[in-house]
């Protein structure tokens, strides 16, 4: 994708320096073992509002014209890109409008709203998602931000990458799991920059695997209905996603949905790490060595920690 | 108590800082909102063995005498110091006895195990985990290590707070959770010598309420059952923390169980940190305002982050 290189990244870096973490890498001794290579986790769960998206949706939001500005941003979102979109608002003093599905976690409606975003509810469907975003995009005259298929989003989500490369010389892999493909491309980008050598993996559920299917058809694939625990990659790939990940991802792998929790598990024991399903995409076929990394530096992005606490019983229960 | 002082604590930093993790610091902005200070929370729950015991157990390690490192040493314990002290004993390449209750966490037993200690199992009693203890002690000659009421130990716990004083000046308040009372014990010394203007405040549950109590009345209560959510408080004080901490540390406080979990769920969402219950013991009264911090630096010691994560149904259960 020709309007698309490291330049944007590199500016992006720049951009979003104030207002992000610098988020932590961490080992793990028990994950080396079992996959016999030498993994670095880049905890992007540490990321403010939870997730890396906060990196895509503050640069965009950074991007935007004075007039833009007075107008505000406005996007639909379920997850942790209402979250990042409400806060990198506040940051720059502008208004944000999100609309939520009305079934929509509590917890993430609330975060969204105490970041100061106005939060308009619509029923649980595409169509109704998109209508009630078309008529709030009208009425405030806000500026849509979409969660991965704009170039600032993506340019944005390419920096957790090179803070991991900064860090830890060598890698030899580096894995990112994908739902809408933003993380993917930007990271597919920066590393096949600064080290050429390394090849990039997307991580992708079985459940949602639009993008594997997608590369082996030759064309985006959009009718799907997904059926995956990893929440935050139920979306498809966008036009702009598809054509850079296409091009540039040495190899997108599928896994299985009964590796997934275990692997998010085995990450909460080990590392003392509260990730979300979609992270342990990346994590999975390390432990079930899917893939094959014996001796290689392996960078993995940990997308995320916004996890629903409230379906873990025991946190409410009686005494054990 | 005149036989301990800094001076072991400061020798402990030497002796253990090759073999421990100088672990971070973390800071959470909805936890200063909330208690209306600035909280910084010092994560033993990233410690080696996944709890601060093993600063306590590789300190006794350490300081053994040629002889008896050839002897090895031996411990009861269903929990931390478990691991802690089977790791200790692998990375001075001398053997360790541990005996477990028959009921202990399975994973608990594995990562014990793993460590290479040999693992004696006894009824769950506190008379037949004595017994078998001194039978172990006797067939093999190895050196006892106590969990809590032993110098060296008490030494290597207050090391935490020291890392935490290094890095956080002008803290105003220090909490640390008591259960047989070697953490606090340390910590109490350990910061009464670096910032001997902090008060230090211990945290206990009340379902196991004996330090509280024998503050009060002046003397050791051993006779309780414990009945508390905290696993890692059950144990009572020993004599010698018992003489630290009634003589050294500014307060007690005894945190209801019902906030406990609570607590632990807040670090969790909010931190994307694991820790266990007896660490949400010292975040508790911070969240409820228990302790008025307004406009303080306040220390809290997250000891651990060693949690069932089995009984966390969704980890195995089907899709949402």
């Amino acid at each position: 994708m020709r309007e698309f290189s490291w330049a944007q990244i590199g500016a992006a870096r720049t951009t979003i320096a104030p207002f992000v973490h610098r988020t932590p890498v961490f080992t793990c001794s028990t994950l080396d073992e079992r996959c016999c290579g030498h993994v670095f986790l880049k905890c992007e769960n540490l990321q403010r509002t939870g997730s890396f998206k906060f990196r895509g949706a503050v640069n965009a939001v950074a991007s935007l014209t004075p007039d833009q500005r007075k107008r505000g941003v406005y996007a639909h979102s379920s997850g942790n890109h209402a979250q990042a979109l409400a806060l990198a608002a506040r940051l720059h003093r502008i208004p944000a409008y999100v609309v939520m599905p009305e079934d929509s976690n509590k917890a993430k409606i609330d975060a969204t709203r105490s970041y100061g975003a106005a939060v308009t509810f619509c029923r649980p469907t595409d169509d109704d998602r998109r209508a009630t975003a078309a008529r709030v995009g009208a009425e405030t005259g806000a500026v849509f931000v979409h969660p991965h298929d704009d170039l600032r989003v993506i340019a944005g989500q390419g920096t957790a990458v090179c803070e991991l490369i900064d860090e830890v010389a060598d890698l030899d892999l580096i894995l990112a799991p994908v739902g809408g493909g933003g993380l993917l491309a930007g990271t597919v980008v920066a590393a096949k920059h600064l080290v050429p050598a390394a090849r990039v993996i997307g991580c992708e559920p079985s459940g949602a695997d639009d993008a594997f299917r997608s590369i082996q058809r030759g064309e985006r694939i959009t009718d799907f209905t997904p059926n995956t625990i990893a929440d935050g990659l139920r979306t498809s790939l966008g036009e702009k996603t598809f054509s850079i990940i296409r091009e540039s991802v040495d190899e997108v792998v599928v896994v299985a949905e009964e590796e997934i929790l275990p692997a998010m598990r085995f990450v909460w024991e080990r590392t003392k790490l509260v990730i979300e399903p979609s992270s342990a995409v990346a994590v999975a076929p390390l432990l079930t060595r899917q893939i094959d990394v014996t001796d290689l530096r392996v960078g993995v992005i940990l997308t995320g920690g916004n996890t629903d606490l409230s379906r873990l019983a025991p946190m409410q229960g009686p005494l054990p």
